[in-house]
């Protein structure tokens, strides 16, 4: 069950300061993970699903780690995963909900629905960089994936 | 969302030896957490339904985060884990599951049955120390917890 290649993360986020900000945390704090961008939840869908413009599963393989943002036009976070654990096999990849969100409600339809865990995003670049290091260490080190 | 009082852990572990290594490890790492063990399946499912011995809410509450083990005599962890996960009480309570299998099985069908995550027990003192950081450091520290 370990992984012989760098992991692959996909990150479905909307906000493009917040994907920089993850981007640059992970370049800053490890080189060999890939991370895949889904700037939606439509295109975090097609992803996963390898449909239009991420057919290729060469480029585009599935990800061993899901970081889910939650406020999304058109397809939001809680419909992304409620969607993905209908699909046998997408349901066992962990997903984390990385949500500017402290509302009881977001936190709780997100564990109802199968998040794995769920992260208030950081205010601060230093506070990324903490939660990155965290999500390395925790789902990309000392948890075991499961078998996809 | 924030936690006002020390964590509580529940411990689902049949194995005496693994269960002192676990307790010495989280004594060791830090005293604030309150740790309850349930010595089986049926006593971990008693323990979250305020049952038989547990039935004092007050000296036995509901945990933060459930350690789980899986190979349990009578009634095993994944049993223990589908049951949990059927009863809407409970079923938000993070779970992970710490067990001295690697077999793919095992990972697969925790992950099926909504596991939150997957650790192999660590082989050494050391290893469980690591381990009970990490949880820590993840579980109750970063991790959002669900409104109960």
């Amino acid at each position: 069950m370990t992984r012989t290649r760098p992991a692959h993360i996909l990150l479905i986020e909307d906000n493009r300061m917040d994907i920089e900000l993850t981007l640059d945390a992970f370049r800053e704090h490890r080189l060999n993970n890939e991370i895949h961008v889904a700037p939606g939840g439509m295109e975090g869908l097609d992803y996963l699903l390898g449909q239009g413009e991420f057919a290729d599963r060469e480029k585009f393989p599935l990800p061993d780690l899901i970081l889910l943002d939650l406020k999304m036009p058109v397809i939001d976070g809680h419909e992304v995963l409620w969607q993905i654990k209908q699909i046998p096999t997408l349901k066992r990849i962990p997903i984390v909900v990385l949500s500017s969100s402290k509302e009881e409600g977001d936190c709780a339809l997100t564990y109802d629905n199968g998040a794995n865990s769920y992260l208030v995003k950081p205010v601060s670049f230093d506070g990324f960089l903490d939660v990155v290091h965290q999500i390395d260490s925790y789902w990309l080190s000392l948890n075991v994936p499961p078998p996809l």
